[in-house]
């Protein structure tokens, strides 16, 4: 299969990596030009479980997709979000009618984007459970295992989603076809609505919050925003089975120590945050279906003052 | 007049060596021993404007009341707004059936608590301009000038809150009786109710602040729920006006600069704020009137994790 990885980063490196090695035609896609630059001189480097790997896969920058003749049958989405729209018009030149492009960026709501370059049915939308590190231009490092679970969008597409399904798995990518994949996807934004922008906002680490008397007054507040705001969508989540997943974050055990990664790009790396497709994306569908959102609002508000006081990019 | 200044931080000094100099019976009460103990032995020292003053004021720990034989004509409240409900207990003792009550503290609703232990039209409340600054045990600066506003709570009390003016005036502090204190008290929180909470989560001075592209409509949503709640009140406020007086604490020509006092408190002294007097009392008094106010609610609830996960006391 013909597959370009748009948003080449850590992640990005991960599929293009596994789905180029179980032999399909990959090329890697991405706007960071010393990364691009490396790997098409050296190759992609990762670490892979303690393996050495290089792999020799082509490399564009995003802006040089004028002339490449490379006409997609799956365009898989790996941006930061707001990367996302110029990253589909530079893919322009590289899909065709019947491009499939699968969505598998953090955070609620990109396919109201994606859907005004390419056919609404030709739209998948998953939630990856892998993990992978940047380790340097051209090189990354993929330890353990994930799986992923993927859906179509449009009606009628299930065949279409199974066959991406398939594909990812023989690249040993261990993909699920889901039945109900925005419910999963409200499920994550649901942690990462809460724990990032909260530990940004309070520079602590999960167990920290957690360890307050308020965590969990205002956890449910943001939490019943954003089931309030899947209900109005037909998408139905159990509240206290999510509540109960995000007590699990302040486990010092396993994560409750770390600094959740919203921290780490504003806090640590002065970086503008992914805020408006997590808990801006509820404020947003809240006002298309006048549901009050006021914990997301100020939320968000909070985390851009934030981002310009610090003068993040 | 006998007066017990309740609470001898700096302002109370201020009030309590002013009104000591121009003839009235003053004592000084506080928690703080050491500051006690310096007054009594050294009297109460302050750079006045730049003049050397001492003057031996008695002074008593609070909870050394019990034997004083002093039943007041006057108390002026001055306490942090925690420490309220503490320091009238310990009063108890020097209270008569006439004894009037003047509340200057910083925030709203007191008279909720005061009531409790004196009778309702025995209540003044008021609203300084006035500053003070500690500067240790026993000694204080007092530079510049000020003016206090005051008001009868009990009906056909003017009488009584005129004579409190009169006799503060007399002591040069500037008190003019009000026809609406409320109305002045609200404005002022609504000033504390933004700033500071804002800047406090923030990490930031006003100017900073003021000058991201979100703080308008942070602010206005705030201010709108104080404004909401006051008018349950029948407190009506100008919130045009209002939000012209927050944008002047913006300007870094006069006090933009600066971090707000809850932002001292917590961050730099590592102290417990006053929120719930603040935009906490907002949303006690808006549960009471049936109206939502979820800013000022989030606002407490993240300044009280804040103080928790800094171990404030």
């Amino acid at each position: 299969m013909k597959i370009i990885i748009a948003g080449s980063g850590a992640m990005g490196s991960r599929f293009g990596l596994m789905l180029h090695r179980s032999g399909n035609d990959v090329i890697l896609v991405d706007g960071w030009k010393e990364h691009i630059d490396k790997i098409n001189n050296d190759g992609l480097q990762a670490n892979l479980n303690g393996e050495e790997v290089v792999e020799k896969i082509p490399a564009y920058h995003q802006d040089d997709l004028a002339d490449v003749d490379f006409s997609a049958d799956l365009v898989i989405l790996f941006t930061k979000a707001m990367q996302l729209e110029t990253m589909l018009k530079s893919l322009q030149p590289c899909l065709a009618e019947e491009t499939k492009v699968l969505c598998l960026l953090n955070g609620i709501g990109h396919e109201d984007i994606i859907k005004n370059y390419v056919k609404f049915e030709n739209i998948f939308i998953g939630n990856t459970m892998w993990t992978a590190g940047m380790d340097g231009p051209g090189r990354v490092t993929l330890f353990g295992s994930g799986s992923l679970d993927l859906q179509n969008l449009g009606a009628g597409k299930e065949e279409a989603a199974k066959e991406i399904t398939k594909v990812l798995s023989e690249a040993e990518l261990h993909a699920n076809f889901s039945e109900d994949i925005l419910a999963s996807i409200y499920r994550k934004a649901c942690v990462n609505g809460t724990m990032n922008g909260l530990c940004t906002m309070l520079n602590s680490n999960m167990t920290e919050f957690g360890g307050t008397t308020y965590a969990d007054d205002i956890v449910e507040a943001i939490v019943t925003e954003f089931v309030t705001v899947a209900k109005a969508q037909n998408i139905e989540l159990d509240q206290p089975a999510i509540l109960a997943q995000i007590k699990k974050c302040y486990d010092p055990e396993t994560i409750g120590l770390h600094h959740p990664s919203m921290y780490q790009d504003l806090i640590i790396n002065n970086r503008l945050t992914e805020i408006d497709y997590i808990n801006g994306a509820i404020v947003r569908k809240g006002k298309e279906f006048g549901i009050s959102t006021p914990y997301c609002a100020f939320l968000t508000q909070l985390i851009h003052v934030k981002e310009e006081i610090l003068g993040a990019k």
